[in-house]
């Protein structure tokens, strides 16, 4: 029986993005399966009361050169794009809806944005770039809005969001092995061990 | 010339206990020297407008499992006093009064308190305990109250909380390796990192 990891994420979060970075190479040490779970964070935030930590200004700061630093080890380029922290509601509707309807296209996109985001620092509130991002990777930037605009696929981001909530997830990258929660990219050595385990 | 890190904490972290019970061995190994700097982890919290994670109840249930993987991989016992957050404004006071005035007497206090609060769990809310565990780490109850109602020693324990606070400490334990600062005992390894450039 092989092991099974959860990783749930938003585009929005830069330790989400560091996390996503380290995967391929830690599910092929970890021997691991992942399922991929989008949520909005802005929505566990909220049913939390947790805010990002980028409204502590101290925090903040200290927290953007902690990310570099991560970055730097492991080779990453790591960038914020214009307004961060971003509204991402659109775009995990999007990342939602082609999980749902073309799951093969679901990492393609996934990885496409989070490099137009953080590796480019890209800025996506603007619809132009949006498009040119989305063609760029493959994608029919109108395929992409109808999905993200379809009733069904709203639905499905909110009831990912809430099952994030009811387990306990306060923030991204959050991954779960069984029952057992771990938040941050930071945390991807005890995932390892509880994997192991 | 060797290099210096800076320890700023508050008896009432648990994670500063756990860096604190990871010193000794990390001093060794990085050959740095270290100056304590006792704080007031509430003026930190209020000034910066952050507070403690057990706040947010997601958060701080999560915490305490983390907190727990780390005791377990450094083999220290961990838990928590009745009442936790704890008050610390008097266990503090007596720290830097010590630190100030019989600094040989510094270490060992702080070394005695955390391992009553988070070793042992004890109720430090309760003035007889606290006599008692001071009478059997070698002080003098009547001493220690003495220092921390020092106007002097009030003083200088509202300055370091003031001097953390506009260098950007916003949390315990914070490192400073010069100018750069870390936040945590899971930022130890950068910590080492920047000792040694």
């Amino acid at each position: 029986m092989s092991k099974q990891l959860e990783f749930w994420f938003d585009l929005g979060s830069p330790a989400a993005y560091l996390a996503w970075k380290r995967l391929p190479k830690f599910l092929a040490r970890t021997g691991a399966g992942v399922a991929y779970k989008p949520m909005l964070l802005g929505g566990v935030f909220k049913a939390q009361g947790n805010a990002s930590p980028v409204t502590i200004p101290a925090k903040g700061k200290w927290l953007f050169g902690d990310l570099a630093r991560y970055a730097r080890r492991d080779g990453v380029p790591l960038g914020y794009p214009p307004g961060f922290p971003i509204n991402t509601l659109t775009l995990m509707r999007a990342a939602i809806g082609l999980q749902l309807r073309r799951p093969e296209r679901f990492l393609p996109y996934v990885g496409a944005m989070f490099d137009a985001i953080f590796g480019q620092a890209r800025d996506l509130r603007d619809e132009k770039v949006v498009a040119e991002v989305l063609s760029k990777a493959g994608f029919d930037p109108a395929e992409i809005s109808a999905l993200a605009a379809d009733p069904e696929v709203k639905q499905a981001l909110i009831r990912n969001t809430e099952e994030a909530v009811a387990r306990g997830v306060f923030g991204a990258p959050t991954f779960f092995v069984g029952d057992q929660m771990f938040w941050g990219q930071d945390r991807m050595d005890f995932v390892a061990e509880a994997l192991a385990a």
